[in-house]
C-alpha cells in the first residue's frame, strides 16, 4: 500500500480555484499580501506534514466572459495575482521539510537569469524547490507582453523542449560537482577549471554563458508539469516528475495516468518516474451530516458564475453568449485542449452545476472514514500518488483536514507519520538528483570546451 | 544639521566589494546561501537602525581580466551571484523598518512581469522596497541573453526611459487608488470601473494589459540609480530618489552632487527630492591604534589583483596586459564611462595600491571619534545625504559600525534614535507616494479607456 502523497493547492491571489469563496466568514484569502498569513500556512501544513505547498500563477487576466473584466475583478478571480516566487524565502525560513512547486510561465522568460532564480531558490531552501513548467494559455498574456497572439500550442511544447534543455544545461552542465572548494587557506573558492561554459545554438534560443549559481542540492528543481493534450502528454513523459492530472471518475483518471506513464516509458524512463497528483476539495467533518451541513454553508457563498467566467478563458469561449440550455460546441485548439474535449456539448445550466462550489474540481464530502474511503480509491483505482488539496475555506480547509483525516489515513497506514529527511525529490524518489534516464542528465559531464572556447 | 541615512552594501554573493575578504578568519560571506545568514543580518542591521540593506547584483561574469574566469572564480569575484530578489521575503519577516533596495537590470526585462515582482515584494514588505534601476555593462551578459553585444551606453539609457514610463502606468495608473473595495457583503473584491487597461507602443515596448497587482504602499518602489556619466546623471536627475555616487574626496564629491542635484532641478524637480549615497567601508576599533592593526590584519587577507580583476571589467581593459608602471589609457565608452575618466593615465601599481583592500572604494580608519568626524565631513562638504556602507569583514564590520560609530553620531545628534513608521520613502521623504513633480505622476490619472478599448 503505497503512501497517499499531499500537496496544498494555493495561489499568490484571494479566489484560485472555489470562486466567490473570499466572502465566506473568517476565510483568510484576502490577506494574500501580508507575509504572516503566508507563515502561518506553512507552518500549519509542516505540522500536518505535507509534502508541499503547489503554488498555482497565471500572466493575463481572465476576459473572455462577456469580453471584460467585471465579474473577475468583483469575485477577485485570481486577479489581483501576485508573483509566487516572492513568497518562497519567507516561508522556508519558517518550515525544515516542507515542499514548494511553484509555476513558472516559460514563454516569455530567459533561461540565464531564470536558471538562477531557481537555482537560488534551491539553495535558499536547502533543496525544496519544485518548478511547474507551464506555457501559457492566455491571449491576454500574450497581449500584456507585447505579442499580437500566442504561438501556436504544440510550438509552445517545442519552445519548451528547447527552454528545459538550456536550462538543464546550465542547471547540471555548467559546474562539475566538485567546482566548488570554499578553501581559503589555498586562497580557492572555486575550480575554474571545473566551470564550464554552456554555447547553446537553437531554433529558439541562443546563449553563451556560465551558470551563475554554483551547484544547488538538487540543481534542476523538482519538475512538476500540467499538460493534458497529446502533446502535453509527450512533454510530461520526458520531463515531468510530478504531474498533475484531473478526472471525473477513478476510471477515467487510469486511462489518463495510464497514458502518462507509458509516455514515460516512451522516453526511456520508467512508469513510476513520474508521481501523478489530482486536484481534490475535501469537506470533513466529525460526522457525514456535520460535513453536509457545513457543504451547504459553503454553497452559499461560493460563486458559480465566476466559476464559468474562470472556466471561459480555459475554454477560450464566453459562455455568457449561450442560453441556459443550449449545448456548447467547443472548438479544439482553443483554450486549455483537454478541458474543452471533456466539456463539449454541455450546457451552461449543466456547467452552472458542476461549477456549483466556484470550480469544476471534484468535491469529497463526509466523516473522516468516508473521506479516507474516497481518497483511496482514487489513488488505487486511478493509480494516482497524491492529491493537489483545494483551499474551499482558507485555511479551515487544511486545518480541517490535518485534524481529521489525516489520522485516519496514518491509522490505515497510507499516511506518513515522519517526513524523511532530504530535498524535496529526496523525499519522493530516493536521490537529491535526477536519474540518468532522464534527460537532464545527458547534460551532466562536461560537454563544451572550457572557458575561453 | 542633518541626520545621516545609512545602508548596508552588500550582494547575493560571496565577493562583493572588498576582494579577498572571504578568506579572512570568522568572515561569513561563504555562507549566502543559509538563510539564516541573512535573517541574523537584517535583524543586526534593524537593531542598529540601518535605514536599508542595498543588495547590489550583476549578470554576467567578469572575464575581462586575462580574458578568462580564472581569478573570478578561485576569489569569489561576485561569481557564484545568486537573485537577490529571492532574499526579500524573509528578511522582511523578522524585521518592521528596515527598507530594502534591490539592484535589478532592466535590459532584458518585460515591464508586465517585472512590475508585479516589485508590486509584490512592496505588498510583502509593507512598503519598504527599493529598486536600483540598472542597464548593465557586461558584454558577457548579452552574450549570455542571446545577443552579441551590447546595446550602445546612451541608447541604454533611452530604453530605460522608455521601461520606467511602461512601468509607471501600471504601478501607478492601471489601478485608482480606490480600486480595491474587498467587501464580502456587496460581493465586491475590486471595482472593475477603477481598474484601466495600459496600452503601451513605444520604440522598445509594446504591451496591451492590466496590472496584475493591486496598488501597494508606495506602488512605484523607491527608486535608486547609481548612473554618473552625462546620460546617466540626466537619466538621475529625472527618475531616482536616491543615488548612489563615489568621489575621492569631498570638494570632487560636492561637483558631482552639484550637478546631480542641478539635473533634477533642470527635469522638473527639486533639489532635496534626491538622497545622495556614498559608498565607503569603516575600520572602527575603540582606539586609533587598534583600528590601525585591525586594518592591517584585513590588508593581509585581502586581494589586490582581485580588485584589480574585477575593476578590469568595469573599464573593459585587460590590466594584466599592462607593465607595472606603465599609463593605462583608458577609451572612453568602454565599461563604465565615469569610472574609466577618473583612472584614466594611472599605472598598474598605482592601481594595485589603489585596491589595497581588494576595492577602489574610500576606506575610513580610527576611532569612534575619527570615523564620526570623517563621515560628517564628507555629508557636509561633499553635501551627500548617507553612506552605503561595504562589508569588508563580514558581517563584524556592520557590528563594529553599531557598537561604536551609531551611538557616537546620535550623541552629536547626526544618526537617528528610533525609525520614522512608514514605508520606506516616508521614513526618506515624509510621503508614501512619489510627488506630484516626479515623472511618474504624470500616470497616475486614467488616461486611457477603461477595459474593451
Amino acid at each position: 500500500m503505497k503512501p497517499i502523497l499531499l500537496n496544498a493547492f494555493s495561489m499568490n491571489c484571494v479566489g484560485h480555484i472555489h470562486h466567490g469563496m473570499w466572502t465566506y466568514p473568517g476565510d483568510r484569502s484576502a490577506d494574500f499580501n501580508q507575509l504572516d498569513y503566508w507563515l502561518d500556512l506553512a507552518r500549519t501544513l509542516e505540522a500536518g506534514l505535507f509534502d508541499g505547498l503547489f503554488l498555482a500563477d497565471i500572466l493575463g487576466v481572465y476576459d473572455v466572459y462577456r469580453g471584460n473584466i467585471d465579474l473577475t475583478a468583483r469575485e477577485a478571480i485570481q486577479l489581483p495575482v501576485n508573483d509566487p516566487l516572492m513568497l518562497i524565502s519567507a516561508m522556508a525560513s519558517v518550515t525544515r521539510n516542507l515542499g514548494f512547486g511553484v509555476t513558472a510561465n516559460l514563454s516569455y522568460e530567459a533561461p540565464y537569469p531564470f536558471a538562477r532564480r531557481f537555482s537560488t531558490l534551491d539553495h535558499l531552501t536547502g533543496g525544496r524547490i519544485g518548478w511547474n513548467v507551464v506555457t501559457g494559455y492566455l491571449d491576454s498574456a500574450a497581449r500584456a507582453m507585447g505579442h499580437t497572439a500566442q504561438q501556436q500550442h504544440d510550438r509552445r511544447y517545442d519552445q519548451a523542449d528547447e527552454f528545459l534543455d538550456v536550462n538543464y544545461k546550465l542547471w547540471e552542465g555548467s559546474w562539475e560537482e566538485d567546482a566548488l572548494d570554499n578553501n581559503p587557506a589555498r586562497r580557492r573558492y572555486a575550480d575554474p577549471d571545473k566551470i564550464h561554459l554552456i554555447n547553446h545554438r537553437g531554433e529558439f534560443y541562443q546563449m553563451s554563458g556560465y551558470h551563475l549559481s554554483a551547484p544547488s542540492p538538487q540543481r534542476t528543481p523538482l519538475l512538476f508539469q500540467a499538460g493534458t493534450s497529446r502533446r502535453g502528454i509527450q512533454f510530461a513523459g520526458r520531463h515531468a516528475e510530478c504531474t498533475f492530472v484531473n478526472g471525473s471518475t477513478p476510471e477515467a483518471m487510469r486511462d489518463k495516468t495510464r497514458l502518462l506513464r507509458q509516455a514515460a516509458v516512451d522516453a526511456g524512463r520508467k512508469p513510476g518516474d513520474i508521481k501523478i497528483f489530482m486536484g481534490v476539495g475535501v469537506i470533513v467533518a466529525p460526522t457525514a451530516r456535520q460535513a453536509r451541513e457545513k457543504r451547504d454553508h459553503y454553497l452559499a457563498a461560493a460563486s458559480p458564475e465566476a466559476g464559468l467566467a474562470h472556466f471561459s478563458s480555459s475554454i477560450n469561449i464566453d459562455l455568457a453568449r449561450f442560453g441556459l440550455d443550449q449545448p456548447i460546441s467547443m472548438a479544439p485548439g482553443g483554450g486549455i485542449e483537454s478541458v474543452s474535449s471533456t466539456y463539449s456539448g454541455w450546457t451552461r445550466r449543466q456547467l452552472l452545476d458542476q461549477h456549483a462550489l466556484g470550480s469544476r474540481y471534484p468535491i469529497i464530502t463526509g466523516d473522516p472514514a468516508q473521506v479516507a474511503d474516497a481518497l483511496i480509491r482514487w489513488a488505487d483505482e486511478g493509480d494516482i500518488d497524491g492529491f493537489n488539496l483545494t483551499r474551499i475555506v482558507n485555511p479551515q480547509s487544511y486545518q480541517d483536514f490535518i485534524q481529521l483525516v489525516v489520522p485516519e489515513l496514518q491509522q490505515r497506514g497510507r499516511y506518513k507519520t515522519a517526513y524523511t529527511p532530504g530535498t524535496l525529490r529526496h523525499k519522493l524518489f530516493g536521490s537529491d538528483r535526477l536519474p540518468e534516464r532522464h534527460p537532464a542528465a545527458r547534460w551532466r559531464h562536461p560537454y563544451t570546451t572550457t572557458q575561453g572556447a
